[in-house]
């Protein structure tokens, strides 16, 4: 690629995301696109859009971006809680990191590649020079001038480093802060009890109070044991669906309301829809009522177990309650909002082994991934496509459309395939046996990570087969000396990654197109004009991969190809903006894991040093300078020791909380009158919501259940 | 070699066997080898020997093997605690594995193995066989015959695994049902804590104080700080020897008195010996005295924090104490005995580096071990010596001489460095920080594993440079065809291992020769008749690895070279037999771990097991039959499955003690008057030996100390 090509693509994507700016700032003021760009606000009932129509309306502005830019961090954490903080923290981290390599990388490594010789390239005709000419490939072999290269690998990991611990010390500390100030919540005095065994005669209720009232007997509180109820929670879906459906029907009257009971309304007598689905609603509701009164004797051997002070709580998860420790085992428990329900039926082995399948299928799934991916381009090549679709052949014939085919659909197949993989991570992580939705999101985003590190950068870099790729990393040997000649090469194609890829996915957050589309085409062509619908919470898992990967490419390139380092710095700048606007306007918390994701942050950057100087070693060999080699392989050591000595220091403040956190809180609360009354409440807090109806329904001896009595008034 | 040469030496060795058997039964009668062959029985009175002559002490007899085969295993846990019971169960578990495998070895896979006409052998010779044949090798490539090897390694690994879990569930079972029967110890009621946080204008003791009576109100009982004594110790040492030395002195009035002053004794003028040994030692207790003031005014940043019951210490170790994770580090106390005092004043920095540098240097020792020992055989040549030592030319020459040094000098070098290691690897162990003399030992045990199976098995097996082995190592596709060359290859030079370092070595430990030797030197030349000796425990950091390489050396020949089965058999009989014997007669436990050297064990076993697999994917693939070595490869995964499996299962149950079981003892001691004066001698039960003296002497007011008192009662 040369320069003036580059510069063009920049033009382009730049073009582009100032499109986008403009049309979001338009688009979010007209009254119906709130929904889209302000969900939050309007969920808060905050949205102060008038139906009015003026010229205001039309005109772009910029009110959103200082808007976005003054919101101070306390405001923050009080509107997206320490997870939006600590997602905000990786572009703050990353940006610092940035302005400094965009220092050390365009003043003084960029001159020092462009004046070697190595390429003998024409050094005057800027415009038509290959952009190799600014990469490392361009100093001559042997070069004295290379251990300004090494010294800048050095004193960048350094900076990365500190930069790192400091960051992880703040996070921590406002981890703390935070947990100081939160107000009691039900998940901080519970503990979460799996494998309870069974006791011939007795029910696991029975089981589990007996057991805690003798080995806690001043501390234990009440306990729920958890029921399955899978099948209910689909009748009652289904059930839902069915009332939305016969209010709807009942609704628009004028409507069409008998079709025929046949095979898809097309044959049969015709009946009246809105009877027969009143009806099909009340025997569905008889199932409910079946299943719960059956389901409530199904206790599964699970418990949510709750103690009177956090400390008591958090000695009973670190402790080994029973002999065996397969038995009786204790985590803590999540959020009542987080809990991810139907895994809890499973057994201490099941979920071991579910364990062990997930953890195969996943790195299936990452080393495998294109070999899908290039099965189906191959089939969108034309010849494929003309004899399966023989009656497209005339069209296939024209020039245009025969171009943006080969030239379009294979990209847009394996984004296709991309935009797939974090469901399935999330897929994947369910079913690994977790108890809460967070913990299934941190786990599905270090699987994506993983994911995108593997597809996108090696994919790019090495090429060959995926097992050929895998292959590589059997002889750890050779890896230094493949990765140095195969990343630079690749540092045209990440510069204009970047660009297109980070600069154009960044603004299209902002602009939500999908989400436009979707929204337009229900109000327009479908005319629902529901009022509820759900405020999205930031997806985390698919997010913060993308972010780290950028992370990952400007690290490993820093010191190869510094060109890409502006561009990265306009990266974190350009998402640093657009996600506060959209913390504040779009997202809304569901959980609070209190800041848990950083260390995969923290873990990723370490992995990218360690892959610069993996790949450093190689590139000082290959560039005859075998003494700078040698020099470089005690700098992974030693940030590994750095990574080590972090994860004693900082890590266990993100496992769990201290004696001294833990009963300082708990004896600021000690003269508190409310928390006679929360001590009430967790004993209910933890009720599957599939079974809270029932429950209240048993309790006052009749069947209307709230689900009946809200389709009776729909009525 | 051949089949001949092999029974030779069999019978060689089964004759040094029975030689050292009868001199032992002999020897042990010996009024005067009480102390080498019963110290044990010595030091606790039980030693029935008179020093009447008769005829039966010059007859061998048998009766210490039917004594130490009738032991039973309460007996034995009375005698040598746990820690003894799970030593024997070593040699128990291997004679089960090996009684099975000497089943499938030599009734199936042998004779198979013999049939083979791979290498083309006469079949008729039988004694000038070579031993070859009856290995793998002489199996023709590609035969089917193989597959019976095949099953016969799923099955052994199958039987292997059960055994495996057969014997943790049993240790593990046992080692709750030992503390269940275990006598309050103060370390069941006691935490050590360390990096105590130093705060302005408080000592550490009322910094410990202060934190644990407001955290740990109600449980609390009383601490310890721990103080820098390093140098007392050293000094008190010092003083211990020189107070002996007078004593002897004052008892023996009929030896010479006085010597010179001057170099050596040989100039100045003459001094009464005794006189000048009693001034030196008033000096030193007059630095004793001064070293021991000052340092009861410097604590160190660690404490013994002791509890009222065992619930709370074990809820102190397991709960992160401070906000800061490197502060108020918490971990079980050894027991009073067992607590290592030298690296208590290290921080927590450099605790974790120095545990760094431990890693490094012992990976170091292992690995190139072999290096210096070359050198210094290297140094053991005719000529090096004739041109080192002229005045020994005449005597090299001799032939005899020559062959003795040529054949027999490389050999022992070898074994007086690998004498040399267990000693480094405890001393490498002692600086990583660790606060028990038993934690050391453990992990003195498992480095001196690491070095045994590198540095016998892998440099036996390996040919070339110790650089050049572990490079193979870095190349881990290559890893299994190098093998297949290689082990089998070994075969015959294992089984002549087995019969000849594995057979004489259990017999000399029985024979104590080093031990009997000194013993002889001290009384019959030095003429001292001691009544203070040292009844030594087992130094399981250096029996156990050697047990173990020949379990490794078993699982991995097993159908490779079946013929080394039944020897390793007879040598697992034998050690059963011998060691229940010395635990009876010579070995005193100093301190009780509870039985947590058997996981060790277990990780060795299951590394066999994957080395086996890891031979066999090679060997079925050189003997031309792919798909067996295909079908291998999910035994070890399946292998490992099964290992991390046990890990969740049996682990945790080594490391700490559970709820149920705490509680339980702690309750059944709830209502026993004796609790209370054990509380009370809990405060004192951690001070230093070096200080404790110190600390009465202060508190009576007195500079009189033990020490003192008992000088002047020698004098």
């Amino acid at each position: 690629m040369i320069l003036s090509a580059l510069l063009t693509s920049v033009g382009i994507n730049l073009g582009l995301c100032f499109l986008f700016f403009t049309l979001y700032s338009i688009l979010r003021k007209q009254p119906g696109n709130a929904e889209v760009y302000a969900p939050r606000l309007v969920a808060e009932g905050k949205s102060q859009q008038t139906n009015d129509f003026n010229l205001e309306r039309l005109l772009p502005s910029a009110g959103w971006v200082t808007r976005a830019w003054k919101l101070s961090e306390a405001e923050l954490l009080s509107a997206s809680g320490l997870d939006g903080v600590v997602f905000m923290r990786i572009f703050i981290f990353s940006a610092r990191v940035f302005a400094f390599a965009v220092v050390v990388g365009v003043f003084i490594l960029l001159p020092i590649n462009y004046m070697g010789k190595q390429l003998s390239l024409d050094i005057f005709d800027l415009p038509n020079k290959s952009l190799e000419s600014f990469t490392i490939s361009n100093v001559d072999d042997g070069s004295n001038r290379l251990w300004i290269h090494f010294s800048a690998v050095y004193i960048f990991t350094a900076v990365v480093c500190y930069l790192l611990y400091f960051e992880y010390d703040y996070i921590s500390s406002k981890r703390v802060s935070y947990f100081y100030s939160s107000k009691p919540h039900p998940h901080q005095f519970t503990i979460l009890v799996r494998s309870i065994p069974v006791s011939s005669g007795r029910s696991y209720s029975e089981t589990v109070e007996s057991f805690f009232t003798e080995y806690y007997p001043t501390t234990y509180l009440s306990h729920w044991v958890v029921r399955r109820a899978s099948k209910l929670q689909g009748l009652i879906k289904n059930a839902d669906k069915l009332r939305r459906l016969v209010r709807l029907k009942s609704a628009n009257p004028n409507q069409e309301r008998s079709r025929r009971a046949g095979f898809m309304g097309l044959f049969g007598h015709r009946v009246d829809i809105l009877d027969h689905y009143e009806k099909k609603l009340e025997d569905l509701e008889d199932n409910v009522r079946a299943e719960q009164s059956s389901t409530l004797g199904k206790e599964v051997g699970a418990a949510f177990v709750s103690f009177r002070t956090r400390f008591a709580a958090a000695t009973a998860i670190h402790m080994q309650q029973g002999v065996n420790p397969t038995q009786w085992v204790s985590e803590p428990a999540p959020d009542p909002e987080d809990v991810y329900w139907p895994f809890f039926s499973a057994s201490f082995l099941k979920r071991w082994i579910s364990n062990l399948v997930v953890i195969v299928a996943c790195v299936l799934v990452t080393v495998l991934f294109l070999i899908p991916v290039l099965i189906v381009q191959g089939l969108t090549h034309l010849e494929v496509l003309e004899t399966w679709f023989p009656f497209l052949k005339g069209l296939l014939r024209i020039a245009f459309v025969s171009q943006v085919i080969t030239g379009y659909l294979p990209s847009l197949v394996l984004q296709l395939f991309l935009y797939l993989v974090p469901s399935i991570m999330i897929m994947l992580s369910s079913i690994q046996g977790y108890s809460a939705l967070s913990q299934i999101q941190k786990s599905a985003c270090i699987k994506v990570l993983w994911f995108t590190i593997w597809n996108i950068f090696f994919a790019n870099v090495l090429s060959g087969t995926a097992l050929y790729r895998a292959e590589i990393f059997l002889e750890p040997k050779k890896i230094p000396a493949v990765l140095a000649v195969a990343v630079p090469g690749q540092a045209t194609f990440f510069i204009a990654y970047v660009v297109t890829s980070g600069w154009t996915s960044t603004s299209s957050e902002l602009f939500r197109l999908t989400t436009l589309i979707f929204n337009f085409i229900k109000r327009n062509i479908c005319r629902k004009f529901d009022d509820e619908f759900e405020v999205p919470s930031v997806p985390y898992h698919s997010e913060i991969p993308r972010i780290l990967l950028f992370g990952l490419l400007g690290i490993t390139y820093f010191f190869l190809a510094p060109l890409i380092l502006p561009f990265l710095l306009v990266y974190y700048c350009l998402g640093y903006l657009i996600y506060r606007n959209q913390l504040l306007n779009v997202y809304a918390p569901k959980y609070e894991t209190g800041g848990k994701l950083w260390p995969i942050v923290h873990d990723s950057m370490i992995f990218s040093l360690i892959l610069m100087h993996v790949i450093a070693i190689g590139i000082f060999g290959l560039k005859k300078l075998p003494l700078a080699s040698s020099l470089i392989v005690p700098l992974p050591i030693l940030t590994l020791v750095f990574n080590s000595y972090c994860r004693r220091r900082f890590l266990p403040m993100f496992k769990s909380y201290s004696v001294e956190s833990l009963l300082k809180k708990d004896r600021e609360e000690q003269n508190d009158p409310t928390i006679a009354s929360f001590h009430d409440r967790l004993a209910t807090a933890y009720h599957d919501p599939a079974l809270i109806r029932a429950q209240y329904s048993g309790n006052s001896g009749s069947i209307n259940t709230p689900l009946l009595r809200t389709a009776e008034a729909d009525a």
